[in-house]
This record gives C-alpha cells, sequence and structure tokens, in this order.
C-alpha cells in the first residue's frame, strides 16, 4: 500500500479486481486505519483481509537501507506472507530496488538462478512482446543473459498459448560482429541451447518486431522502456497540440474522438502495468510507481495470472536441467 | 555514393541542396558514369563536380576490412577530399562502423579525444535535445562518457545560440546511488567540470526532458534512438489501422489529413537525418542507410551548418584545456 499512489488508488484497485473475478482473494497490507477506512462497510471482508504494517519504504530510500531497517514496511509484510503461504503472491507499486532486494532476501532466488530480473509484456500493432530485464541488473555477464532467455521463454509459454516462443538477443545491429565480447558469448551459449533462439535484434523489433521475447542487460531494457514512454507522451502531447491548432482542426478532433479514444486505449501503458520479477520461490509483481485504480488492478491481474498458471513452478522445471553438471 | 540508398536517392538530394543553396559546392563520389547519367545536362557543372570511387563498402562489411581492403571505395576517396582540403565535409549513408573507422584513420581524432562519439539532434514537442554517442562506442569509460559531454556542449554551442547548455547523464534512475561506477564516476567528473551539468536523467528525458544534451555509451544510445523508431513507426500503423476501420472512422480520418500531415511532418525522422562524427579533425556527417531524398538532403544540410559553424575549431578549442595535465 505504499509507493508514489498509496491506499487511494491501490484499495479501489484491490475492491475493482474482486469485483471482477469470483475467487482472488486479496490481503491488503498497510496502516491498517487507512486501509480500513477506504476498504468502506460494503467489502466482501470474506475476500478482503487487512494486514497492519507500521513502515513505508520511500521511493528514494536504498535497497540495504530498507531490508535493514524497515522490517515492518508494508512491502516486506506483504512479501512475508508470501513466504509463509499464506498469500500466493505479493503486488507492490514501491520502491524497485527495495523491493527486489527484499523479495530476494525473504524468498530466495530459483535453484540455476543467480539474479532475479523484471520482465513485462509490451504491446504492439499486433500481439505483444516479454521484453527483460527491465532494470534489476545494470552490468550482465552472458551466462545471466542466457538464463534471461530461458526465463522469458518459459513465461510466454506459461501464460500464452505460444509453445516455442522465439528469443532474440537485444544488440546494437544484427551481424554477428556487432556488440561487444558479452553479448556475443551470450549468443553462442543461446545458440547452442534448445531454446527458439532467432539471434541479435535491435531496439526497433520491440516495438515493431516479430520475436516474443527480448532479452537485455537492465541498464538498456530500462532505457528503452523509459525512451518509449517519453515518446509516446511527446506524441500525445503533439496530437493534442495538432488538434487543437484552429476551429477546423478541432472540428476535425471532435470527429476522431472514437478514434482517438480507441488509439488511446491500445497504447495505453496502464494495459501493460504490472512487471514481473522472475526467478524468485514466488510471485511478486511490480506495478508502475505512478499508476492509477485500472493500472494497479491491471497489477494485480499479471499476478493472478501468474499463479493460475503456475508460473514459478514451471519456471523452477526449466531452469532444473540446466544447473545440474554435465554427466549427472 | 553508397549504403542501401545509392545515387538514385543520393544525386537528386544533392541537386537539391544545390538548388536551395546559393554558395555550397558539392563534389559527388561514386562510380562516375552512375553518377554523370542521373546529373543530367542542365545541373549546374560549377557547383557540383563528380569524382570516380570505384568501390563500394557493403552494409554488412566488417570496418576492418572494409580500411583494409576498400582503398578505392567512394566512402574512402570522399574523406580522402576532406583529408586533402578539397571538401569541407563528408556526407556518407553507407555503413557506420567503416565510415567511422575509415574517418578515424584518414582525419585522425582530435586532440584529447579517444574516441569520437555519433551525435544527432531528436526531436521534442518544443525545441530538440542531442544525443552522444548513439553508437560509435560500445562500452564506454568515465573520462570517454565526460568527452562526449564537453563535444555536446560544443556542438549545441556551436550550432544553435544557446550559450550555456544544460548536459545530462543517462542512467536508470535519478538519484545518486543508481547504476554502476562507470556511471557515477562519470557523474563526478562532470560535476568538477565547468559544464552546465544537472545530473543523471532517464530514458524519458530524451523525448519529454529539458536538458539540452544527453550523454551515453553507444549500446544505449542505439538502443533508445531504435526503439523510439519502432515506437513510432507503431504508432503510426496503429492510427492508420484505426482510421480505416469503418466508414465512420474514414470520414474522420479525411477531416483529419491536415493535422495528421502537420503531425507527421513534426515527428518526421527524415528532418532529424544526418548524425555527426564528433571528435575528428574534419566534418562528417552519416545520414540513415535507408533514407529518402529529402532526408539526404538534410543530411547535408547539418555537414553545411557544421561547416558554416566551423563546429572542429570550436570543438579543437573547447577540448583544449582540458587535455593540458594539471600545473602547467
Amino acid at each position: 500500500m505504499g509507493g508514489d499512489i498509496g491506499p487511494d488508488v491501490t484499495v479501489p484497485a484491490a475492491l475493482d479486481v474482486i469485483r471482477r473475478t469470483k475467487d482472488v482473494e486479496l490481503v491488503l497490507v498497510g496502516r491498517e486505519e487507512d486501509v480500513t477506512e477506504r476498504l468502506g462497510d460494503d467489502a466482501p471482508r470474506d475476500r478482503v483481509q487487512v494486514e497492519n504494517a507500521t513502515e513505508v519504504v520511500g521511493m528514494d530510500e536504498s535497497a540495504a537501507q530498507a531490508l535493514r531497517s524497515k522490517k515492518d514496511s508494508s512491502m516486506r509484510v506483504a512479501i512475508n506472507q508470501v513466504k509463509s503461504g499464506r498469500a500466493d503472491a505479493c503486488v507492490s507499486a514501491g520502491n524497485t530496488g527495495a523491493l527486489m532486494a527484499t523479495a530476494r532476501f525473504v524468498l530466495r532466488t530459483l535453484p540455476g538462478i543467480d539474479r532475479p530480473a523484471i520482465a513485462t509484456a509490451l504491446p504492439r500493432a499486433s500481439g505483444h512482446v516479454y521484453v527483460l530485464d527491465l532494470g534489476a541488473n545494470v552490468d550482465v555477464p552472458a551466462e545471466i543473459l542466457f538464463q534471461f532467455g530461458i526465463m522469458g521463454a518459459t513465461l510466454v509459454r506459461s501464460l500464452t498459448d505460444n509453445d516455442r516462443p522465439t528469443v532474440g538477443l537485444l544488440n546494437v545491429g544484427v551481424e554477428d560482429i556487432k556488440g561487444n565480447d558479452t553479448i556475443r558469448q551470450a549468443s553462442e551459449l543461446f545458440r547452442a541451447s534448445d531454446l527458439n533462439y532467432t539471434g541479435f535484434v535491435e531496439g526497433d523489433d520491440i516495438f515493431n518486431g516479430t520475436v516474443d521475447v527480448i532479452v537485455c542487460d537492465g541498464f538498456s531494457g530500462n532505457v528503452a522502456l523509459k525512451t518509449s514512454e517519453g515518446l509516446a507522451q511527446m506524441i500525445s502531447k503533439v496530437l493534442r497540440e495538432e488538434f487543437n491548432r484552429n476551429l477546423f482542426t478541432k472540428l476535425a478532433g471532435a470527429v476522431s474522438i472514437p478514434v482517438l479514444r480507441s488509439l488511446r486505449r491500445r497504447m495505453d501503458h496502464r494495459r501493460y502495468n504490472g512487471a514481473s520479477l522472475v526467478g524468485l520461490k514466488g510471485t511478486v509483481v511490480k506495478s508502475h510507481g505512478g499508476t492509477d485504480i485500472m493500472g494497479f488492478s491491471r497489477a494485480i491481474d499479471v499476478a493472478v495470472a501468474e499463479v493460475r498458471n503456475d508460473v514459478v513452478r514451471q519456471l523452477e522445471q526449466a531452469l532444473g536441467p540446466a544447473t545440474e553438471p554435465a554427466g549427472t
């Protein structure tokens, strides 16, 4: 119940999920009085429970600090619920670094995983692509990029009906000689695996390509994601300006309202809110810190889908054989 | 006259520049008969000369290979023209790696510059931002990122009326603890300098921010640039789809033609074609390999502006003091 948004957004989002589903139960973790007050009297209390947490991790607090000194933060208490088995998943709009560090510390990583990654589905003109890592790991060696590929492909296999997702490795060109040693070594690992690896892809393949999974380090993944957010905002600003230029363009804008609404709906980043922290022994979903009710409710949907499709167990199975030493 | 586009694009683009300017003279380098044929009879031959070059560097050829074996490529001959002083600048739509390697080999870098960078202006809702490096340097140490900052600020000072451009360093968050050692070290160098450094910026600051110069390594710069190209293509595809959905939306599209045309014009990447190879002892501009006549003509404009504003000498002056050992 932390993050930039707080219970004014998260509680109504939780109630929205309760309304839209039949069997989802939610544990709302935060300052009890804040949460209860916003729940209202007609919330179905058999499906919505409240768990008190007295602290909040600040958005600019370091992960180490949060881990050390905020033992009763809503984030920590929520992840503890997953650890203890009381909850199947944790959804948070809080500080990403602290969420990842706390989740790693409390839940631990799956066998064979050195570092969890942040993965999300991004829209295309048709369909979507899963991209990871989006910011958890700044410097990423080849073996870890390869692990990201296994996790990304498993996410797609578990959550969609695509049994053999294609995987591409983000680079600054598609030729074999492009990039640095790390990226070329990672490419060799992919080629030698039984993943459906298609080779290097470039930035334009994220929104305009055909592969199902794009693997990158967290630095370039984060840059790609945020750059596209900035561009989308700029285009929408320019569209607004152009339709407001004069009486004629305003008329055109009025006539185009259904089209622009439909465009906005398809491009709406809230529909893609909810990034998965993959590689943990538990389901943790990170919501954008500045989202709204619809966006946070969508992040809860992502967690529900992962639990229903048993993503953590599927990841465990996918990673299993790769971790056994050859010949055993 | 190489690249994916060839003389069918570059020659008409050259003639367009001749028509639009009074004093620009062009040397067209390529297979003489190909160029002459496309020039036609009424080209003002006092302002357009042709220089024969028998070879072409392939778009997938390695830089080393091009440098070693293509001594008579159009790219090499064109750069030689700059070296000999016959031309003030070279514009090429060819293989970026080969262009950079050949330009470094023939022209050499400016004193105090370890590695040249690729810089370009990108559009914003109002104004624009210079971003570098866009792909010449994949792994970039802190000192080199700092050099990019000096070069970016000098470009803006030379080419615009902004005397004190703000400079930001691309990172995965704006807090001091974000990123890796390299990026934090670079930030210290910027803080200690007399550049107008504003700190870390994120991907969304490229299209939706306020700093005048954004410094990054060539990997993330290239990813940011190509991701935004892909997103822009996707949005334009989706817009087309939405306006073509039914009779009513087609009508709305017809009414909105002036608005959409104006949007397209403002977002048109051809208007931003022409990236500068900065840090060389000479002006070299790289055009997008798949551009058209308008785009290539715009890349020539970029080169003309750099020559008119004496960018190379300004860079030399800006870099000068920084290279002297302390205490001398």
